[in-house]
């Protein structure tokens, strides 16, 4: 099942993805279901017929048409969004970065967030905004102390994100957190793909970027150095995982900035993440 | 006016504090009140009276006894935690980092949060639990783009912290992030601090941290490099700053780690966060 959340159309929520122009809103897929995606992420972990249901009711429905639909982010209000930088060994390479014994953990804000198809500003303050490709984890049940061989079972789903990047402001001290987290930057879909329909941990994927059809990142999720299972495993050493949360698995090489010369996204640009199996996620450049 | 956030004893909700130690349910307050404190800040954004009107209900009702409600951290699912670090011109000598001209921030997610009084454990994976004594401050409306003049507008309130800090993981990468991020090592309260009950900005107010009664940091808030104003200023041109979103001050010199022998928390210790005229934060350490 692919699911999607959206701000404005048929009223702000969240619906299943049905046929490649449909979408069947919440309330026709059961009369107890939340209002938001995060909330059913968090009920579907105590209910284990609920997504067979759902996608049954979905299947029976009328769907509305998708594109009468403004889309949100997938989970708009995670409880935790959690990024792991320098976590491919090609982008490693580019950036003088040595591969580490444990990743590089850093977190985005909700604010920071940004819906498919949504224009990605250029800031009043920084000019150097860089794409980067990533694969979206969408955690499905509270995990603390998981093993690796365990962790897969408590992912939701998959989903695109763009963690575009202020890469002046990632510089100013040594932490990256400010030029991660500027206002509408972290595209993140455009829907959340359940595990069912994708390899084991989505590795042995395709995952590209793409600046205005020229392809700038090609890689393979098998490329990471910390996998989907063992990242939920070692993050689970230290914090709870709940249902709704977010991992963002780090860009393979071919940024803009290691680039002679520096490629920046600019006003009129179009650029995509396109993840094999997992979807396309597109966002027009603004000034 | 103090709030507080309770997790149990009446029911989960919030209050105000009257005296030292009663507390008047926000179901006394006014009958269209939210359940959150949260909430709460976000609508007194939007309703001139409406914290005059609180105040005089707090002061004409019936408190219940504070040591009947168990404290949950002041605002217990914030937007966004906001830290930043070197932020003291001492503790920057003492950890040999230079004065940025810009506030190196880093993020805290809601898991991290303790609340007062409840216990702060030394977690399985590592013995190097160090305190920070903090100012935290919680933002009122939505902020972007505001100047340093106007920025103190944007605070709803002021509370103690204590950036409790697992010093290993905190230099496994160059990202502090996951040091500062193990479950429930963020201590948070006890009350949330109106402004009119302190100076602008909360500068020149003594802060300490005291392990077993020992006064290990011992500072003014006149001492940190980017004061309140200065920082939301700054944020604000990054960022949307949204009510209930707190931002954590950073510490003065004395902390664990740069002590010879350097000195952690371990189980059986209390640390206490002591900030003149905001009030203690004490937490018992346990294994």
């Amino acid at each position: 099942m692919r699911f999607v959340s959206y701000r404005a159309g048929v009223t702000p929520g969240w619906g299943v993805l049905v046929g490649a122009e449909g979408v069947v809103d919440s309330r026709q897929l059961g009369s107890q279901l939340p209002s938001t995606l995060r909330e059913f992420i968090a009920l579907s972990a105590t209910q284990p017929n609920l997504m067979a249901d759902v996608k049954a009711r979905a299947t029976a429905a009328t769907p509305t048409r998708l594109d009468a639909v403004t889309l949100a982010p997938c989970v708009p209000q995670p409880g935790k969004i959690i990024c792991l930088g320098v976590n491919y060994y090609d982008h490693a390479k580019e950036g003088g970065n040595a591969i580490a014994d444990y990743p590089a953990f850093f977190l985005r804000c909700e604010t920071s967030l940004l819906a498919h198809g949504a224009p990605l500003q250029v800031p009043a303050i920084s000019d150097k905004l860089d794409f980067e490709a990533e694969l979206a984890v969408v955690i499905g049940q509270r995990t603390r102390f998981v093993s690796e061989a365990d962790a897969l079972k408590s992912v939701f789903g998959y989903a695109c994100f763009n963690d575009a990047s202020l890469r002046d402001y990632q510089r100013r001290t040594t932490q990256w957190t400010i030029g991660k987290n500027f206002d509408a930057t972290g595209g993140f879909g455009p829907s959340l793909v359940t595990p069912d329909e994708l390899p084991p941990g989505c590795t042995g994927l395709r995952i590209q970027s793409r600046l205005n059809g020229q392809v700038m990142q090609n890689a393979n999720t098998t490329d990471m150095v910390f996998g989907v299972a063992r990242t939920i495993s070692l993050l689970s050493e230290a914090m709870t995982l709940e249902p709704g949360d977010v991992l963002v698995m780090g860009t393979p090489g071919g940024v803009g900035y290691a680039r002679t010369p520096p490629v920046w996204m600019k006003a009129g640009d179009t650029i995509e993440i396109d993840i094999e199996g997992v979807g396309i996620l597109s966002n027009p450049v603004t000034a």
